[in-house]
């Protein structure tokens, strides 16, 4: 690194020399630096990412832009951000141990965390277009947002130790302000930086003219900006999991924040209704129609993983100061049905995210690969309307949603709908 | 003060000498600081308080002790809460200029502030027991409710500043650490430092079988404690409300933390309440109805005031980013029908709060003069059970509570009802 090591991005051309000199780049890829390959991959919105790779095996090299990659320098984003990532890592780490890639080296300055290099694993977005199954995704992915859920809240933290994280990640500024508008504001109005597939004019007009789905929209966003329940990935869809046929890892967390413990499972959930209404554009009707029930089926599964898990830790690892067994348990009381109305509320937040996510993926800035992969727009637009209009239906019912089940059903019943 | 300024608390003697070199102190006092009358009056369960006068006037010296004054140096408590009563009076200050006493120093080692000798106030709690009506009561308090709840949450502030503003009071662990455990916590339980009068056992048996009743407790305290909407005072009593006939100010925001917005409104009903049934034994049987009717109107004209405050805040003052009006009346719609859902839910809060607070001053370590003023137990016991019970029924049915109006009816029922 450069002496002075002020701030200064990675190319493939610099990599080799300007970290040629860390020992753990010299353990983990070789000694000879000259030999490393460098590949720059980075797909997301707002990073650089290199594979580095030499006889001694490869790592992830993961650098800040000091600007959202996504839509250039004219959008200057804080390069703080990989300090909170790094943060959020070992957290996660702590809370559900493998879960995450393995952080090997972190430098502030330069806003540069390396890695664990995740192989053969791909994002798991990639094998939901490409129709591919992965075993276990379920279960993994409903327990680490159970386990970081309930492990990052005052059900488990000490208080003390709670409140400092929520003062150190309440540092985090420039990241959750881009969840604030573009998830929560821009999609329900002609925001600057909106773009919609042609021919959801009249979709999304309606939409935009409901002014007590807006309201309940604002509501959720309160919810989000002002609770510290827990520490969120902040951005947990399917682009933020990688999986190989039968192990599912989750990276990138640096949307890292304090939140309602159902953001993340309902932003995920989210992702896999996307993943499914867009499913008729990418195969054969056969294939395409068991593909469908195995996305739902990992959606109730997930839900059930996740309600098994913290389940479980609220009977084991109940240890902060909320529902405290000194007020229950010791006095003979159980605390069972407490624990399903922290759920029940729980998942009330998660459904209304999960609406707003599914606008905001279709309707603002940041389109997911589902959808947009799909070049002709007549297709495509059908498919987008029925996953709006869902969106529209989970939020306006998030407190009167029974079960899973209920959602899994609106998304059968749209996905046989003409809604354009 | 001492050259190396380490901590040291003051007494009536070392006072003038340790402050006699302040230029605020001869400004305000005066000069020669020999002639200061120094008299320590704190009252309250924490802190020193001094009354300093002289030729020039006379303030308010309030120094932190490293303890809780109530039980002594067992429990110790940090200093630091100073500091952050400091950045409370300065932030209520702004957001409504002239009700807090106006600081005229503070010294961060010391946990000193000197401010403003308010005269002919005294403790409202006082004049409620004493039966002394305050005019103006209710708009004053009740626009200081609604100014530093909305002017503190992102309703009106910038998301930047709120967060840094969380941030910083995330550091005052230790005073809400007070509120969760004997709030919250303590009465629903055997609790070490608890206490009760004799005959109230049977209710309070009652009370601590009531599994729901402390499941919804438990829900409140998880809102409390995982909820920034805005800077409460966070103990605004009748205790924290000094008065003289016609004008009231708001002192001693300590326990100050970011919260929801319906805690104080909510706290401070409650305090009104319990002045409501305590009445019975501090005067006779027609000034004591007068006098209650009063109260009463005193409840429902301060939520009144609070909301029509909040409303008109929300039509002018609504700069932050919930609610924009990007989004409604930029667009054609309008915010009343957000602004009532915003109040309806605050109000929610308010009334959970309050159910919970006339608990834990009957029960939990620190009760209120209304009651303990009353030496004969067997005229205090169930007026005290009055209270018990209503705050129950607040807090079980505080998502279906109309108007304050249902809420004053339901004391009015107590107050006739044999409870012991």
């Amino acid at each position: 690194m450069a002496t002075d090591n002020s701030y200064q991005a990675l190319t493939t051309d610099s990599l080799a020399d300007r970290l040629g000199s860390l020992a753990v780049m010299a353990n983990e890829v070789g000694d000879d630096s000259a030999q490393w390959a460098v590949q720059e991959v980075g797909d997301g919105n707002l990073n650089l990412v290199f594979i580095v790779s030499g006889q001694g095996g490869t790592v992830i090299v993961k650098q800040a832009l000091p600007y959202v990659r996504l839509v250039g320098d004219s959008w200057p984003l804080p390069l703080y951000r990989a300090y909170y990532e790094h943060e959020a890592l070992v957290r996660q780490q702590q809370r559900d141990p493998g879960r995450v890639p393995q952080v090997l080296y972190f430098d502030r300055e330069q806003a540069l965390i390396i890695m664990e290099y995740l192989s053969p694993h791909v994002i798991l977005r990639r094998k939901l277009i490409l129709g591919e199954r992965v075993e276990g995704l379920s279960q993994t992915i409903g327990q680490f947002c159970a386990r970081t859920a309930f492990r990052g809240s005052e059900l488990c933290m000490q208080s003390e130790q709670k409140k400092a994280d929520v003062a150190l990640f309440a540092g985090n500024v420039a990241i959750p302000a881009i969840t604030e508008a573009l998830v929560f504001t821009d999609p329900y109005f002609n925001a600057e930086m909106n773009h919609h597939t042609e021919g959801l004019d009249p979709i999304v007009e309606q939409l935009r003219a409901n002014v007590l789905l807006k309201q309940r929209v604002q509501r959720m966003l309160s919810r989000f900006a002002s609770n510290t329940e827990t520490m969120l990935h902040g951005d947990l869809h399917s682009g933020s999991i990688m999986s190989t046929e039968n192990e599912s890892r989750v990276i990138d967390p640096e949307f890292v924040q304090y939140g309602p413990m159902g953001f993340d499972i309902g932003m995920l959930i989210a992702n896999y209704l996307m993943a499914y209404f867009s499913q008729p554009a990418h195969r054969t009707v056969e294939d395409c129609l068991r593909y469908q029930d195995w996305i739902l089926g990992v959606i109730e599964q997930t839900a059930q993983s996740f309600n098994e898990e913290f389940t479980q830790l609220w009977q084991t690892e109940r240890t902060g100061m909320l529902y405290p067994t000194a007020l229950f348990e010791d006095q003979g009381h159980s605390s069972s049905d407490a624990c399903i109305s922290v759920l029940d509320h729980l998942w009330r937040d998660a459904y209304s995210i999960c609406g707003i996510e599914m606008h905001r993926r279709t309707l603002s800035l940041a389109h997911n690969a589902d959808f947009e992969d799909i070049e002709d727009t007549a297709v495509r637009a059908p498919l987008e309307a029925r996953n709006i209009l869902m969106g529209v239906e989970l939020i306006m019912n998030a407190n009167s949603l029974e079960s899973i089940e209920a959602l899994t059903a609106i998304a059968k019943r749209f996905n046989q709908e003409q809604c354009l």
